[in-house]
């Protein structure tokens, strides 16, 4: 049984690797094959807290993944981080445990920064550069590295924050540049990444150009809210990772709540990658990825990693 | 972070101590002190396998713990063990992960004789000593260390199995003796435990003497089935571990499908524990425990091994 930590699963985190297997459990859970029963949770209404537990199968894979995902808001007053977790991995022929892997939230970090640039890649203008990041936390450094990795070395990076103090920090530490005029950056990028905790709309519709791409990651629960609802109306293309989540508490379930937007328009990021729908159809349209996060992307990590240890 | 494997718990194991434990969660879960979400449940048709997440948390204790329980029957083919597992105890207070105990459900056998052996002594008469035990697999090893703990040395035990060699080698380990005729040794016993995976019952209702104590163990999924219906009906006081577990797929579930036992007849162990709810009444009283294990039980030996990791 293998046990490892969140510094050995660091040094086994190979992007170019991990990517193609998270489309694969894409293109898998748009195919059904991927048995993912209801997410557990269990709250703790003293601290304000809660656990979810996600858990799935790929059909005739040897192994099948467990996540557990802890989120109490009082850490931050510890000094220590709100999310934590770990994933294990069981076989799915002996039902034995295979490994403990102690990641403490690292890996869903990872993997939703891998399916942003999926996302982006799979639905922004084929000569898209500029990707404008807003948010400064531990999911936009994901998102930049994710980009940077997918899209090519040649992508510029220009980060906005609430605060313009650790906006500059941010764009330090990753090589990019700051964002200090919103308005400006939002009608410049090519690809806008929105990876905030937001819960009201963080720029108005009508500062994003004809052939903008978004990629929204920050929606992942009920209450938050990154897109402005005219946005979201007046996209030519809405990619979903999963449709019944993210009529629930995605960015697109907002815009479906007015009635400006109908779910059976919404398509799933799984069929374009299968080819099964078209993405981007000009190159003036705009784009919109909304991304709650689905189980598929843990079992595909959790397996990328063990194969990593072994290999 | 604590990690143990089997043979490391097996040394922490105190009966002793984990009995009043696994008494206060009954009363607790009674007494609506335990959050018990639904269990989280995932199937490998190829191998007519499954696996069960259990969890829950007891209120105002500092942690909680979550149960992975797989059950893969073609293990036998490869010389392994069906069942397997682990138990994940996390913090309540920050959501950390506290420990892994790899116990490959070690702990579920544990804490299922101790409640067979608590619910024999609340409901058994005052001295009663003659214990007959039906089955020769684990829980028939568990029963009769948890009885032999609770009941006190002077108790004398007889195994019953549906093959004598096992039954002699069963009896000949544990130091009690073979039953080889079942109906003159259900007619003489005080306590009779049923501990097989059976789907009939294992003997007719009108075998079983005035003032006879049963407790089954056996019946934890859809299907099984330890005792006659009639004896189910014909019992003067029916209690369970839960009544929405057991009347969906306990013993007492067969006697309530056809009619001859309404659920609101049924007394939660916990209730009995807590005094809430009379046991026997009288020394002629057939008394029924009929136990399908609560989560509530996984969370006491989990603590109580942890305690003992930590003393």
């Amino acid at each position: 049984m293998i046990i490892l930590n969140k510094s050995e699963i660091e040094a086994l985190i190979d992007r170019s690797t991990i990517a193609p297997a998270i489309k694969s459990a894409f293109v898998a859970t748009r195919q059904g094959q991927v048995e993912l029963p209801p997410v557990g949770h269990i709250t703790f209404p003293d601290h304000n807290a809660d656990c979810h537990i996600k858990y799935g199968h790929m059909r005739h894979q040897d192994n099948f993944v467990i996540k557990v995902a802890t989120g109490f808001p009082g850490n931050a007053d510890l000094g220590m981080p709100t999310g934590n977790g770990m994933v294990l991995v069981l076989s799915a022929i002996t039902g034995a445990l295979q490994a403990v892997l102690h990641d403490e939230m690292r890996l869903t970090d990872v993997r939703t920064g891998i399916a942003g640039a999926l996302a982006s890649q799979a639905l922004a203008r084929p000569k898209a550069r500029r990707v404008l990041v807003l948010g400064t936390g531990p999911q936009t450094v994901e998102q930049v590295l994710a980009h940077r990795a997918i899209l090519g070395d040649q992508t510029e990076f220009s980060i906005w924050g609430r605060s313009a103090e650790r906006a500059t920090a941010c764009a330090a530490a990753l090589g990019a540049s700051t964002a200090p005029d919103l308005q400006a950056a939002v009608s410049q990028a090519d690809i806008i990444v929105t990876a905030t905790g937001a819960k009201t709309p963080l720029f108005p519709a009508d500062w994003v150009m004809p052939g903008t791409h978004i990629t929204a990651v920050g929606a992942d629960a009920p209450g938050k809210q990154e897109l402005d609802i005219a946005l979201v109306a007046r996209a030519d293309r809405l990619v979903v990772d999963l449709v019944t989540q993210c009529a629930h508490h995605g960015e697109v379930s907002h815009a479906i709540a007015t009635g400006m937007v109908h779910p059976n328009t919404l398509v799933e990021l799984g069929a374009i990658f299968a080819g099964e729908a078209p993405g981007r159809q000009s190159t003036s349209d705009i784009t919109i990825a909304d991304l709650t996060g689905i189980a598929a992307q843990d079992i595909a990590i959790a397996q990328c990693i063990l194969a990593a240890h072994h290999s």
